[in-house]
């Protein structure tokens, strides 16, 4: 049976998974670039950039686990752009096709939330990008009959993931918790009392100073 | 010079420092006695209750260093009691004197902040309670003086702390980070973004399931 799993998703020990102030030039707000620091040192962070080196222990063997055994992302559309609203630049030469370039690191169809349905677009790799509004167990369902025998990622922003787990639609959240106080954003864990009772939770706190926290459903 | 710290502060891993519903049953509200069954499974927790055996491993190590080096406490009123407002209790049969019996773990001064001061009492093994309507800084000038040469230990609850955290008045703060999602209470983070910038953070994960984050004044 394919699961679901959110992977790599990191907050603020104050519980953010976004800063304030989203922009194209800040996709995080003010958190910038911190709470991906740790990832960006891994060996798997760094081939992202086409760079090589990188450290290769936990936060290495967590990070890479994102390309392994995925057939379908849903993202909420905070991950995909900071646009809100109606899609003005969609048909444009002006259009937005996420932050990822020419070949995004899914390599896979990837569903993206939202209330503005527009036409899907394909990239290199594998990246075809599908825009619905759906329940997350509708989008699940969807996602799932395109994974096929593969597991299905669930790939944030907070807003989003926070309503799969709500849903009780996760098997597997793997969350990565990054020693700094953004003190405003986004939460992850709002409305989420009790998640404990319906998974088992493992800490490891890796020499980087972040903490990996792995939910596993019961 | 005498350090102010913080030690074995307990929070969900959603931040609360304390649940809802505060009252003589349930000091710690619906949170019950989850925030601590970490530290009553050492060897320090169950010598508290006058039981032998425990844990003596990281959990315990931090959990000792409550009882070493310290010449005074404040504390905030919602560590001392349940109640609010003006004391109706005091001078009466049914006076309140805390949840620590008749020799409470402190043996010092404590100084508890309220903003309705009432008579200092005594006891057993040098528990002096004192109540005092002050600010964090005032607050600490007086401890730090019934001090001496010792450190002052900041003890909660998770508002207090945060105020003291706030003026930058704490040298070491040692948090425990419980996996549980609460989901409603206090929380110990709010308004205290960039506090790291201050402090370095060491982050080591307990076999027993918490995470002890120590944040040392740079």
């Amino acid at each position: 049976m394919p699961l679901v799993r959110a992977l790599n998703f990191t907050i603020s020990l104050d519980g953010f998974g976004t800063g304030e102030g989203l922009s194209f030039e800040e996709p995080f707000g003010h958190a910038g670039h911190r709470l991906h620091e740790w990832m960006f040192a891994t060996r798997f962070g760094r081939a992202l950039f086409g760079q090589p080196g990188g450290g290769m222990g936990v936060d290495d063997a967590f990070a890479e686990r994102h390309g392994v055994g995925f057939g379908a992302e849903i993202m909420g559309r905070g991950k995909f752009t900071p646009q809100t609203g109606p899609w003005t630049d969609v048909g444009t030469d002006e259009e937005w096709r996420g932050w990822w370039g020419a070949n995004p690191p899914f390599h896979t169809p990837v569903f993206v939330l939202t209330h503005h349905p527009r036409p899907s677009f394909e990239l290199e790799g594998g990246n075809v990008f599908h825009f619905i509004d759906a329940s997350p167990q509708e989008a699940l369902d969807v996602a799932r009959e395109a994974a096929g025998d593969l597991d299905v990622r669930i790939g944030g922003g907070p807003s989003m993931l926070r309503d799969f787990l709500a849903a009780g639609l996760i098997d597997v959240l793997h969350v990565v918790q990054v020693p700094i106080l953004l003190g405003r954003g986004v939460r992850l864990w709002d409305g989420l009392e009790g998640l404990e009772s319906r998974h088992s939770v493992e800490t490891v706190a890796s020499p980087s100073g972040v903490t990996h926290l792995t939910f596993t459903r019961r």
